[in-house]
């Protein structure tokens, strides 16, 4: 039987520890193919390189990974390795593993969620999965997670135009108290800049700020990760606000002369 | 009476000519103050700069026209502007005018989007207005639309968590057959990847394409722009797709041991 084709990619670029976890625990269910930016990309959202050229360089990392390095964004991987690298569509693309938390609102600034959204557009069933930790000792729980949800996406699809995006709890495998199907939730990174001089006496800023979760609900997902759940929620990118269309044509139409 | 302060930005970049035109229309109606990004930053999406620092700098152009570019993107622009620069919120913030629209699944990659978006997540009514065309010689019809719709929101205001995305059809304002209150469309982008040989021999890939719109209801804003409406869709970005959630907390809790 031949092995189903699993496309990998995130956006921590390819020599992250997180898709080097990623490849191994695909490796036990199918045939990953490694095509990930050639550099960091986190926040980089759903860029896309239109103004400059991309350049494809293979790359080689202890234990057998092999994989395709892209000068460019998430996005940009999932584009050209469907439209130019790959002879056929993968069965499945994962995205990940990141380090760190995608929830809330925070998701519209993710290069790794963006990367399965480019998949979804393209036909993939897709899934970003990212664990709740910037640490990189342990991949136990979430390595365990990709292969459940690829297992699961390989045997029922999801629907069109839908994605997965996974986040995992960072303890110990045997803490995590199950699956929860999960909304995207409020959770948003309240953000400050600091105003700081360079060595040469001008002026500078640098973002910073910290995570404001006030979700008391385990339907949401930041919640459900911080109490050590596995958070699954299927989102799609149909952003139409449906509640107000009528509205605004009652206003556009009636109440204006 | 204190004039509207009113939050101007935009993705082609403080010397575009579309933000130039912007201004100018808003100049009648409020007290614009421009914080836009020093370079374009077009087809960026949602991407934040975490990992540089942000410089601001002062710009001057043609009119009196001034404002402040910053070295970051559309959303970097609102945040540093929100946070840092402005010493209370505007009273809305408008972002363009593009040069070419941005409907149906291509607003994902749009930094004009974006800027509105990480407005109405700061909790000020946004407004993205795009030109559907990447000539530059007539903004007539955009700028009309664009003051029609700030006075609009001005007076309505917005639902909390949604922005307007307006696309105004490039022709003269008289041929102009009114407002559409859209949905999403399913416009894209089909794109290709040119395989070329730079001058040291090797390979570079440039992305390409065209646009498809199979849409054929003046429901969707990119037939209702190609019809010679001005598109306005009311958007949100709460993706979660509720459709999907009973249906796969079916599947993970009764259909699997």
């Amino acid at each position: 039987m031949t092995k189903h084709r699993i496309l990998i990619t995130n956006d921590d670029g390819i020599y992250a520890p997180g898709i080097y976890a990623l490849w191994e625990a695909m490796c036990s269910i199918g045939d990953p193919i490694v095509i990930a930016p050639e550099t960091e990309q986190s926040a980089v959202g759903h860029a896309i390189t239109i103004s400059d050229p991309l350049r494809v360089v293979s790359v080689q990392r202890s234990g057998g990974f092999k994989g395709l390095a892209v000068t460019g964004t998430p996005s940009d991987c999932v584009k050209i390795a469907i439209k130019s690298i790959l002879d056929k569509k993968p069965a499945i693309l994962i995205s990940g593993i990141n380090q760190g938390a995608n929830v809330g609102k925070n998701i519209i600034y993710s290069g790794t969620v963006s990367a399965a959204t480019e998949g979804t557009i393209l036909g993939i069933p897709s899934i970003a999965i990212s664990l709740e930790s910037y640490r990189s000792d342990d991949w136990r729980g979430a390595k365990k997670t990709a292969v459940d949800l690829a297992c699961y996406v390989l045997q029922y699809g999801v629907p069109k135009g839908t994605l997965l995006n996974v986040n995992v709890p960072y303890c110990d495998p045997n803490e995590i108290k199950g699956i929860k199907i999960t909304r995207q939730g409020n959770q948003y990174f309240k953000d400050a800049f600091d105003e700081r001089t360079d060595p040469r006496g001008r002026t500078y800023y640098w973002m910073k700020g910290k995570i404001i979760d006030e979700d008391e609900s385990l339907d949401f997902d930041g919640k459900a990760v911080a109490e050590k759940y596995v958070s699954v929620t299927p989102i799609h990118f149909n952003v139409t606000n449906e509640s107000y269309i009528e509205k605004l044509n009652k206003q556009f139409t009636d109440e204006r002369p």
